[in-house]
This record gives C-alpha cells, structure tokens and sequence, in this order.
C-alpha cells in the first residue's frame, strides 16, 4: 500500500526536511522541528501525490481515507483529546503546503471539528465560552468562504462573496452593540452571530454549514486540493516557473489556540531581519489572537523585544523557549527562518518554520555573515544570494510594499532594469532641454535611433512603444545601467501633438510617469524610490572577493567609449568582448565621409572618403584601448548595412548633394538602391569588408596604429580584430588576410608590433556548423547570440514585438529568448560550435557577447558549454560574475 | 625513386585507362589504346604531380630529367629513328591532358625536334623538302607563341602577339608569291619564310629560335605545364568545378605526319553521331593535313564516307581498318568514343581517343540504344545522361554554335531556363496587350509582385534587374517552366520613359531580345531557337521508364492550380509537395475579405472576414485535389506577412477605407503598423494562425470540406496540412489542435471522413535542432529548405543579389546556395532535423518542398540524407526523377 499520510508530533515525525517534493516545504519543515524536538501541534501531511492524482483522475487514492483515521487516531493520542468527542474535542486546521512556497495562494481552514455537538463539551473544557463562539464564527467564515463556495465553484445570487455577507453581519452586529472590536463582542453575541451566519449560509448556499467533523475534515482537504487548480494559484506558478504537476501536500494539525485569554498568544518572527539581514531576532505578536490577526493588520502586532509591551517583558518564559527554539532552527537549517508560533493558555507551540524570504541587501548580508559566524561556506553563501538580487542592489528600486499600493497603467519588456520618474519628454531634444533645466525626465518615443542618444542619456528612463529586448532604445539603455521599457504596445504617443494616450487617458509633455524597469510596468505620477550606495555596502564587496575567486568564467563587457569601459572596470570586468566600431561613425564630422564613402563611385572615391575617418577611429581605438590598458579588448569591424547611415529626407537629400557635389536625383537613386527588403539578413557583417575591403583595412590600420601609438607611452593595448556575420571560413580567410597585411605595414612602418589576435563573431547558425573549418582560420570565437536567435528562430529582433509577448503569454515559449538563451535550440548551436572550433584549434578561446552574456542562467550555460568568458553590458558585470561563480560551484570545472 | 614517367607504344604501355587522375584523361586513353594493340605512336606521359610539384615549388623532381631521356630512348627504339639525329630524326608533340578534358583551354606544341641539323636529315629521308619546312614554320609559329611568348610572360613592343606577325609574314609571302593557300606555297618559299620567321622571333623575343632539339622539348613541356595556371584555364575550371590542384599531365608523342603527301590524311571521328546519338561513324578528314588543319576550318574537310571523296572510297583499306578499331574501341569503353586519327604515308595512327561530348539528345538515344545492343547496363545508361541534359529536352534552347556568334549585353542570375526572344514590355498590362495582338514578349521589370502574374503569364520570358534565384520572378516563372533571368544589375528600367538602358544603349518597348534562361545571358535582338518535342523522344520515354524503376526516392511538385498539378503529372510527379495558398488570396472578389480580415478590429470581425473566404479556398481545393485524385497534396496554410497583401498607396487606401467603412487615416495607421523590418523574420507562417487561429480554421474547413465532397463524387482526396514556420513543438501543438478539430468538426457534419495528415515545414534551423520533440507532433516534415537557408547563411533572398554574385565571382561561396543545396552548412541542419525527428517518429515521412527539390546535385543529397520524397516546380520533375534514379544508383538504399 503506498503511504499517502505521514504523522508527526510528540518529538517524533515520519518524514524530514529532505522530503519536500512528497510532503511540500511546510510538512517537511513541520516534520523536521518535531524530530527535532521542538514543541509541534501533532498532526499528519497528505502528500503531493494525492493532488496529483486528484488533478489528474478526480478521484482519491483507494487506501487514503483509511490512512487518514489512522492519523487522526496518533493526534488524538498525543493531545489525549478526540476529534468530534463530545467531551474533550479536538480541533484540526487544514493547510496548503507546496514544494514551493506560494504564499496566499492557496487555502486554509481552522478551528475543524467545531460542531452543536462538540461546541459544549469545549466550553465545558475551556471554561471559555466566549473563545469557543468566537472559533466557531472564524470556522464558519473560512468554511464557507473556501469549501462551500469556492472550491464548489458557487457563484452567489448577490455577486458578493459569503465572506463579504458574513463580515457585513458581524458589522451590524458591532455597530448593533456599538462596539469597536471583534474582541469586544460577548459570549453571547457572538453565539447569536453564528446562529445568523447558519442562516445566510444556508440562503445563500441552498445548503446547510455541516455540522460533522469529519465532514468538515473532508471538505477542507478537498478544498486545499482544488485550491491548487485555481486561476490565481496558476498564474504564480506560471510567474514562478513551478510547475503544476507538482501538486500541492496538505497539513492536517492539531489546533492551537493563541485566543484562549490573556495568557494565550500567537506571533510570526524571522530569525533574522528579513529587511536589512541584520542578525537579531525580528517579529510580531499579539496576545490572545490567531495567526491571521497578525498577518490581517487588523489589530497592530507587538515587537518581540525591546518595548514595554514585548515579548520578552510580558512572557518572558516563553520569549526565552522562543529564542532558544530560534537558535536551534538557525543552526539547525544553517539559514535564516521564518516561523509561526502560538501559545495556548502558556504553552509555547511551533506552527511552522520555513526559510525566509529576503530582500537584495538582506541576502547579501546574512550570506556573508554566516559565513563570519563559521556557519556556512563561501560558496554556500554565494548560492544564497539570487542573481537578481545583485541587480537590486545595483539600481535605484521601488520599496515592494509601496509599489503595492499603485496600479501599473501600461506593461512593456523589462530593458533597462531599476526604477526612475520623471516628466514626459517627446524628442530627443526636448528631453535634452528639459534636462538642462533641472528636470528630471522620461523619454517617451515610438522607438529610438542613433540620432537621439544625446536626449537618451539625458533622460533618467526611456519608454517606447516598439522594440524587443535587443532594440537600439534597449542596448543603449542597459550600456548605461538606465532604467528602460520597450515594446510598451498600449502607448499612442502624438509626436506632433505631443501626447501620449494610455487606454483613455492622455498625458502631455511635462506630465510625470513612473517606470519600473525590472518589471516593465509603468506607472502614472512620481513613485518614491530607494537608491542604494553600491560603494559603501561592505558586504557586498565581500560577497563578490568570494564570487572572483570562486569562478572559472572571465567576464567581459561590451563597451565603445572610454567612460563606459571606466565603469564596466569599477564593476569588474576583466576586458572588453565586444566593441562596436559602428556608432563612432555617427558624429558629424565623420558621417559625412561616411556619407561619401557610401555615395562613392569609384574605389579610388571610396578610399579617400575611408580614410578620412582614420584619424578619428585611430582616436577612438587610443581612448578604449588605454582605459582598458592590459587588458584585452575585442573590437568588432563594421557591421550595420551602410543604409543605416543614409536614411535621410528629401531636405537632407539635397543638402547632401550639395556637399557632395552631385545631383539631388543622383543621390536618391543612390540611397533608393541601398534599400533591403531584410537588411538584418541583408548587405552588413563582413559582406561589407569584403565588397570593400578598404573599410577593412582602414579599421585594421585605426587599430594598430593606437595600439603602437600607445606601446610609446608605455601602455598595454591588448586588441583583438572582430569579424562580424562570418558564415563561411572563406569571408574569415579573405577578411585575415587584410588585416594580417594591414599590420604587418604597420608594424614595418612604426618597427613596432604586438600580437595580433584575429577571430570572428559566430552568429550564424553556419557558422555554428562549419565551425570546424572556421576554428582553423580563426584565433578566437565569440558569440554573438543576439544574431544567432534571430536566424536560429527566424525571428527579428525589431518585429518580435507583434507576437513575442503573445506567444510568451500564451506560453507556447517560456521566455524571451533574447532575454534568455534559449538552450534548447540556439545552445545546442554554440555547444556544437565550441566542440567543432575546438574540434581543429584545442585552444581557440571562445567567449559570449550577446546581451545573454549578462542574464544568469545564461552565464550558466555558458559556464557548462566550456566557454572561457561571457560579455555584457557594464551594469550587469557584477551579475554576469556572481552567476559564473554560481555556476562553477554547481558544475565545477 | 617516384615515377614520373609513363611509356606507351609498340602494342604496350605502362599505364591504363584507370589512370586518369596520375596520367589525364589523354595519357591514359593512349596507354589504354597501346594496351589493346591499336597503333599509337610511340611516346610517354609525364604525371599529373610533376605539375602539382612545378605549381607548388616552382621546380620539376629531381629524377625527372633522367626518366624522361629513358623514355625518349624506348620511344626511338620503337620507331627506329632517334630524336635530334641528323640522318634519322625523331620528332615529338607535347600535349596536355588533364584528369577532365579541357579543350582549347591548354597548349600543344608539335614537330618539336626540327633544328638546322635535323632538317637535312629529314628531307634526305623523307625526299620532301615542302614537308619539312612546312613542318618547321608550324614549329616555329607555335613554339614562339606557346613558348617563348606565352610561357615566358613576354609582352611584345607592338602589343600584337609573335603568332599574329608571323601569319601577317606569311600572308605577304602568298601576296607575294600570288597564291592562294598555304599549300600553294613552294619548298623554296616555305625555307625562305622560316628564315624570315626566325629573323622576325629574334627581332621581338631579343631571343633567337632554338636550334637545340632538348631545349625545344623542355620549353615545349615546361609551356604545357605553365598553361595549367594560364588564366583562361584556371576561369574554366572554376566554371566547370575541377580543381586547381589536379594539375595536367604532358603526353610527349612520337610526330607522325598527315601531311607527308597525298598518301597520307588526318583526322577527327565520333563512334556515334554527337549531335543526334545515331549509331554511325561520323567523323572528318583530309587528305595531306596535319590535325590542327581540320579543326582550324582553314580547308573543309571530308566526310568518312558515303560521298565520292569520302574516305572509304578514297583509302578503303584504311577506312576498314579504322572501321574495325571504331568498333574496338566502342566495345571496349563501352561508350562513344572520340578519336583523333592520322595516315601517314599509307600508315593509320590513332592518336588519341577519349569519351566524347554529346548534346541531351544524343546523349539518351546514345544510352538507350547501347542497353537495346546489350552494351551497358540499364543503370550505366541512367548514368550516362547528365541531368542538365534532361534540362535539354524539356525546354526551347539555342544552338549551342549559334549562341557563339553572339556576345551577351547583359548577365544575370538563370532562374528559369531554357530560351525565348521576344519584343520588350515594361509593364505586366503591356506585355498582356502586346501577347494579345500576337507579338512574342519579353517582360522587362526591376522586380515582379503577384500582381504581375497574369502578364508574365502572357511573355515568353521575364527579365528582372533585381531578386534571386527564389524572388517571386524565378519562382513564378520556374513553376511554369518559362524562361526567367533574375538580379540582372545591369539594367537600368525607366517604367515610365519606357526605356531599358544596358552599358550606353537604349532599347524602347517593342525592341527585340533574346533571354537564355538557363545560363543567364541576355542579347540584342532576336536568336533562332530549337524547340524539342518531349511527346515524340521514344528513347526519353524509355530512359525515364528505367529511371522510374530505379529511384528510391519519389518526387512530387510545388503547385497551386489544377493546370500546374496537370503539367506536372504528365511530367510525371507523383503528388504535390507544397501547395501554397497565400497566391490564391490575390483575386479581386477575395483581396477584399483579405483586407477586411487584416483590419478587423474585434475577433468577431476578422472572423466573419475569414469566413468569407472559405467557398473560395474550398473550390481551390477542389480543383487540386481533383487534379491530383489518388495523389497526395501537402497544402500550407498560410504562410507571408499579412502585410504583402496590403501594400498601397494613398489614393488605393482612400479608396478602401471608404468600402471598409472606415477613415483612411485609421485604414493607414493600421497598414503603417503592419510595417516590419525584417518581414522574412517577422509576424508571418504559423506566427499567423497562432494569433489568428480563425485563419487556420478557415483553411483546415475548406481542406476537409472539399475533400469529402470530392469523397461524394468517388475522387479519392489525399490532403496533406502543412503548418509553415514551426520553430518550437508548441507552435505546431497549438495548430495541430486547431486542424484536428476542424477535422472533426467536418467530419462529423458530414458523417463522413478521410485520414488526416499534419505535419510541418522545417525551414527554420531551430526546427531541425528540436526536431525530435517537433516529430512527436507531426505526421510528416517538409524541409523548405528556402528559407532554411536563408536563415542558416542569415542572407535574405531578396537582398542577397547585392553581393552573393560577387561571392560566387570571388570564389568565397562556390554555388548560389539558394540553387544548389549547401550540404555543408544547411545540409547537416537536414540531416539532423531527418535523424531527430525519426528518432522519436520512426516511420516520419519527410520531403523536401525548398527550389533545391529539382536541382539534382541536391536530389542526391536528399536520397543520401534517407528522405521519402522531393517536390519541385513542374518543368524540373522530370530532372529530378532522373537526378533519384541517379542517386539511387551510386548510394543504393
């Protein structure tokens, strides 16, 4: 017979903390403190499989029944009370208890058993008749709530739930007795109240409230079962990432009572401040309550210690049993607990202890002083800490419970994470303007372009309509660790107007908007936010002296300006993977040799305007390559199709000719020709060297030249030549060979040289299956998976908005495979490529650059797939470290 | 010591016909031909890797010298004569032969040996002083240009080269002399001019004639080698895929002369009829030639026999005796042989044979009448046709000699081949009117949409300046088997001048050009063209009757109408493999449900819009069906953005919105957000049906809906449902569920049913990566290896004519991958897609529907790689049947 029911209470149990996928993390937990020894209510645990069983056939295993009279019998036994006994009843509550925690989504019934027939014989007992009423009415609230109605699937006649009537009830009644309290009914109210709630139960229900125990005991089992299904519980799990065939074990426990009088309490605690990590005792109390008093708000909880009214002056035996229990349990779990307790009629009961929940700062400092205390490991302690927590410790936050209290107005992708307000600015240069001025501002567009950088860093969040998580508005946001949401479908924004309309509400330039970049919501008018000092939190600097000596994976940052690599330094990164050569073009005493390299017609033409911008990239190489001094830095030759640099209007058309000295018309045709149907599977990536391999050779020369310019001054310049969008090893050979050429002039020319390292980006699924033949061609690879999904799903970046969060929602892909690595298919890719590249060069370094190079279970990836570095934008070095060494203790290489 | 060297002669010879890649084609024939006892002059071969060694170092092998002066010895033992001697002298020829014969394309140098010494000798021995200087002034004429111009990298002052000045000398001296011919000319003049020749060489070369016989042997060799890396050489290797580092061979041959007198002939025959396969001797000769005076067409040459001064009847003993070593030969290489042949003094030669070239027609009579003689096999046969011959007989081509004449304006990419001429149109309505009024018509246009199908319908061929080989004008044009050229940058169109500018002329609407589509050449005017007539090829039916036999491998079609599936089914498909269905979309009484269905603004409107379509996707469905009763038909469901069916202008979208009933600039805001920048990566394939689930539903209705209606009438439907764009097993589950209802949903309507198929394309590399978890959902695959590749290589069809023909130009990508399946990149993502997905789904059935399905380098691939079945467009069925039986033939499975 498979064992469905397992028991535990009186200093013995039959499972342990270990078996919290059968019992869930409650009944493991209520489990391990009664082994333990600790004061536990006895009761027994249903497990998850009953759930699942229950899910899947409707029905209860055949023997469970059978299991649970036994159980109900070794309760009894040890409270020396019966369940449903006239004389000397006992009391069940009945609990939810996933693998997971899910806190609030599921059910819970107490005070089971209270019947006309055992209600006496408990007065009798008690001594306490008002205590008794006012049980039955919480029974009678909860039952109807959550058996009769809910898990019934009942929908009332009035629209109003049964909990809302009874509460109005006891509302009336008060107010009837004029009276403020719950605790100020009387006995005798309270025994006419639960006479009036039978009758709207009844009403209501078409059904009478049961008056069997067992009955009772039933309807809440099920009830907790069928909670699991429900819709809220579902979308947690989604939110989660739990899955639902996990079910749900349910707790059957003896009842406790905390409102037996005076001398009776209840309180939750932690056994360390869940908010700041500091190591005292923190939690909340009321005397002559239950648990849901203290957790409801409705009467405010005492502190355990340190006031007047505390715990430790009011109960100070028990607060000492309380603290000793504490000590037991944190040295027991090595980690912080989060216990309920309640004491009846002055004996001190544990309801439950689980591990807490923490904030960012908590986490990092309990972890770290743990480990000061001796009672665990470094690398324990870096398990402890949740990447993302990292992040939150990185950006200015939203406080949760205050974001709590404000509705989201809009929900975009999370691009930029960290929280910022400010007004609404409609241009790039407005958001300049209105920065200048003092402002603090939030630039809204339908999506950004090179052109509006200036405004984008003058402004504290970006927001666009369009866009997906590898959107220009996105990389330029997350490069600079600024709050941003892209891809925001519900915005109608009016450039011309300057409006912007959310559902039916308009907002104007000026008007102020909240967003919450981690979460992509959006919010009307200013929220307050929490910016945390990185620089003065010890413990963090701690954590991450841990988290370098522990991992194996380098990381890098992907950088194009001295400023950004100054920073990404601060943050830790060990080089640059990936400098984009392309911005630089952008300037405007340089996009017009751009312009007129594009616009050349013939090679001669095109070689003179390309080296016109040699001076300025040589500068450019100089400015990276000596804040990077000694340190390595992939820089990656031209990519974008040259369109991108010539998308004008008819205005700027004419200019253009005439600063070139050619035909308006001429020019037109020109640009027209340039135009792709695909430019992202169009004329770029090394397509372009190769069509003119003056470009090539005029980066290659930019490159050497400031590496050599700078060996003069005694600088390390440590560069390695990219090769974009390789996906034949014939492109990498033909693209080698000018910059080899190109060097070699240089260093004959200078009589200098340094070594020269040449690889390619592979972002191609080709070049992920050919890399065999590249590894031989090539000194390094890295990937650059945001190209690589695309191809990989045939799905752009740009227009993954109209269908991506549908798909997402729908679950049909569990996440945004820009945002996430999708392991399954683009992995599968880069493990084949390091094993083919691997395959002809044993020791080709390999290395990420796409923005997954910064998200954690990407870095894990990484970390198994054999790479030697991950690359990602400055703001989430520190994350990309704290994962790679996560990674490293969990697969140790 | 290596063997550099190979002896043949005296009815013996070192090497054999197996040989080729050591020896070349040549070297080995004769070694074979010594072999059989069929009179060869005496000489020997030097290696194919003395070439590769000469390529390599620059150096002959150090052994080489001596091997050859061995074999000189045995060549003058032979012959009884020896080569320099002053009373008996031998001389030689120094031929190239390559593995794979390249005619014209490498050096020949004959009579080498002549000097001021052996002259004498000669004339004393021979008693024909004519000969000997004729003999000497093609010495010199040849081994100053080959030699001493060509192989020495000389320039010559006048620019003119050394060949040309020695003709124009000669040329004087028949003005002078008042003659005629060259044979005209005297003895005494023929010594005067070599005196002149050598004054003239000396002059330009600053070099003197050699008068050394070794030195003119290794010059002569050396020149043989040189010309392997000569320019032309290494272009037609390029074109004609052999490899540079095969290197050639250099036969040196005992000179055996047919212009010793009237007793002695040269010349060149077929051992069948190359140009219509007939099995008779067909081959021409004269009487007191040597070889290059046949080719060369100075004189015109006999034929064998049959005419009054035919061979038989002018040397009969020697026409038998050829006769005899025709058949030997035939018998022998079991093939048509091409032999050179020469008499000298009463004496027949052979001097070489090889396997000849033959046209398509030639070709498959060839090989069927050699089975009916019980020569080869029925699978050598299917062997001995090139595909591309099959290409032939199916479509309208030029004469080849003819086609010489011509020099192509313009070159594009050949996407639909075959020939046409016709008059330039410059819109789809023109070349309609202008095929109306009974003109034959080009349709020139920068790129054709689907409007335009009814006007390339009416041209014989379509020219477009833009697009590749799978843009819309090649895929159209290749489905109706019409001649197409792509991507032709060349062209400069002004649509509304009506003028086509090419280079610096102008052709005007009416203007006459020649397409020929299957090499991507356009001419001016109008070439004559040979029209095949399949119906009537008896020895083609056979052939294909074998073929049919053979493959393993079944092929269907890519079509759309039931005149496409008829074409095709007399072609001999066996099914439709892709049925699109987004062209039967266009029509007039449907575009507007279309668009209707694109603007929707609720579910409810999009779905009465969709199920406006359904009578007339079920009538198409009908249709093809019908056409294919007993065949099954893989129909896609809807495939393209949404937005190609929406592309207008500001008039058109005033226009529709006020038969929408909506505001135009609400109509242009929702065709603006249609908008995509990558629409090949973008909101299209399955991607549609997944948010529109009522599109899905529509077509799902209208497959299974016409089906049981044909059912009704007794025609056996074989419906296939083809999910487009699958990259995750989720998207196929999803539309999986929506067809299986509809299924039901039909058949339980009708009480009738029919076996339902659903598979997917597999045209994303994700798909093939998953593709074990996507076979668990799918009753078969369809690898659309279009956009597979596509993906893979990240180039978009529609923009990759911006640098793919200089990649290809370049040597970077060998062939346009989107013609000829790259089996190294896009191949292994087949391969795999095929493994994984059999791996979960055993009996999986898989196609391939991509362009690649018809090109027979490809088919092969798809046999090898274990698929059921290829489809392509009509015209390429038969191609691809024979391409499987090929196939089948080298990789039995």
């Amino acid at each position: 017979m498979t064992k469905y029911v397992y028991n535990f209470g009186g200093g013995k149990a039959e499972g342990n903390a270990k078996m919290k996928n059968l019992l869930g993390g409650k009944g493991a937990n209520l489990a391990e403190m009664s082994g333990l020894g600790i004061p536990v209510p006895p009761g027994f645990t249903i497990t998850t499989e009953v759930c699942a069983e229950l899910s899947e056939t409707g029905n209860y295993p055949d023997s469970l029944k059978e299991q649970v009279v036994d159980s109900i019998a070794k309760a009894e036994k040890i409270m020396g009370t019966k369940f449903g006994d006239v004389e000397n009843p006992l009391l069940f509550s009945v609990r939810s208890g996933a693998r997971i925690s899910m806190p609030g989504m599921m059910e819970t019934v107490l005070n089971i058993g209270l019947t006309s027939e055992t209600i006496p014989g408990l007065i009798a007992k008690t001594g306490d008749e008002r205590f008794v009423y006012d049980a039955y009415r919480r029974l009678q609230m909860m039952y109807s709530d959550v058996v009769m109605e809910k898990a019934a699937g009942r929908k009332l006649a009035q629209g109003k739930g049964i909990r809302l009537l009874l509460e109005a009830k006891m509302d009336e009644m008060k107010e009837d007795r004029n009276v403020k309290n719950d605790t100020d009914l009387t006995a005798s109210d309270l025994k006419e109240l639960s006479k009036r709630f039978n009758e709207i139960i009844e009403r209501e229900m078409s059904e009478s409230f049961p008056d069997d125990a067992m009955e009772q005991l039933w309807g809440s089992i099920n009830a907790v079962f069928v909670s699991w299904n429900g819709k809220r519980a579902i979308e947690y799990r989604k939110a989660e990432g739990i899955q639902n065939k996990w079910g749900t074990a349910t707790n059957v426990q003896t009842m406790v009572f905390g409102n037996m009088g005076e001398n009776s309490a209840t309180g939750v605690a932690f056994t360390r401040d869940p908010a700041t990590g500091e190591n005292s005792f923190f939690g909340e109390w009321l005397i002559n309550a239950q648990g849901e008093d203290v957790v409801a708000g409705i009467r405010t909880p005492r502190i355990l210690s340190g006031a007047e009214n505390s715990m430790d002056k009011v109960m100070p035996t028990q607060y000492q049993q309380l603290v000793e229990i504490r000590d037991l349990l944190e040295n027991h779990y090595r980690d912080m607990q989060d216990v309920e307790f309640t004491i009846q009629d002055g004996k001190l009961w544990m309801l439950q202890t689980r591990t807490g929940k923490r904030n960012g700062v908590a986490a990092v400092r309990m972890a770290v002083e743990m480990v000061n205390e001796k009672m665990i490991s470094q690398e324990e302690a870096i398990l402890r800490v949740k990447p993302e927590q990292i992040d939150e410790l990185l950006h200015p936050i939203f406080d949760k419970k205050n974001e709590k209290l404000y509705v989201a107005i809009a929900k975009g992708l999370p691009a930029g994470p960290g929280g910022a307000y400010g007004q609404i600015a409609f241009s790039a240069e407005d958001a300049e303007t209105m920065a200048k001025d003092g402002k603090k501002v939030i630039l809204v567009r339908d999506e950004t372009s090179p052109e509006d950088v200036a405004g984008m860093n003058a402004a504290e969040g970006i927001l666009t309509a369009r866009g997906g998580m590898t959107s220009h508005a996105a990389l330029v946001a997350r490069g600079w660790g600024k709050c941003c949401i892209v891809g925001c479908g519900e915005l109608q924004i009016d450039d011309d107007a300057k409006t912007l309309k959310i559902d039916e509400k308009v907002f104007g330039e000026g008007d102020f908007l909240t967003l919450n970049g981690t979460k992509g919501n959006v919010y009307d008018g200013k929220l307050p936010l929490i910016t945390p000092d990185i620089e003065k939190n010890e413990h963090l600097k701690m954590l991450m002296k841990w988290v370098d000596k522990t991992r194996s994976l380098k990381v890098r940052t992907n950088a194009e300006s001295p400023k950004d690599a100054d920073r990404a330094i601060s943050f830790g990164a060990e080089g640059i993977g990936l400098c984009r050569t392309e911005h630089m073009f952008f300037e405007p005493e340089r996009i017009i040799w751009v312009r007129r390299m594009i616009v050349a017609k013939t090679e001669e033409e095109r070689r003179d305007a390309v080296m016109h911008l040699l001076p300025f990239q040589k500068e450019d190489f100089k400015g990276i390559l000596n804040a990077m001094a000694g340190k390595p830095v992939t820089i990656r030759l031209l990519d974008p199709p040259l369109h991108e640099f010539i998308t004008l209007d008819d205005e700027q058309i004419t200019e253009l000719a005439s600063e070139l000295g050619i035909r308006a018309d001429e020019l037109k045709i020109k640009i027209d020709a340039l135009h792709e149907s695909n430019p992202m599977l169009g004329h770029r990536g090394c397509r372009l060297g190769i069509a003119y391999p003056e470009i090539t050779e005029m980066q290659a020369r930019a490159i050497f030249e400031a590496a050599i310019e700078l060996q003069n001054e005694g600088i390390q310049a440590m560069p390695e030549v990219m090769i974009p969008l390789v996906g034949d090893v014939c492109e990498l050979e033909n693209q080698r060979k000018i910059v080899e050429k190109t060097a070699n002039e240089v260093f004959e020319k200078t009589g200098k040289s340094i070594a020269v390292s040449i690889g390619t980006m592979i972002e191609l699924p080709r070049a992920c299956l050919t890399a065999d033949e590249i590894g031989k061609v090539a000194d390094f690879f890295s990937f650059g998976t945001n190209d690589l999904t695309q191809t990989t799903f045939g799905i752009s970046r740009d227009d993954a908005g109209k269908f991506l969060p549908f798909y997402i929602e729908k679950g049909i892909l569990k996440d945004d495979p820009f945002a996430v690595l999708d392991q399954n298919g683009v992995g599968k890719l880069v493990e084949m490529g390091v094993k083919l590249g691997r395959s002809t060069k044993p020791n080709l370094k390999v290395g990420i650059c796409g923005e997954h190079g910064g998200e954690p279970s990407s870095v894990e990836f990484c970390h198994r797939a054999g790479l030697d570095y991950v690359s990602c934008s400055p703001f989430r070095v520190p994350i990309a470290r704290f994962a790679a060494a996560q990674a490293q203790i969990k697969n140790p290489r």
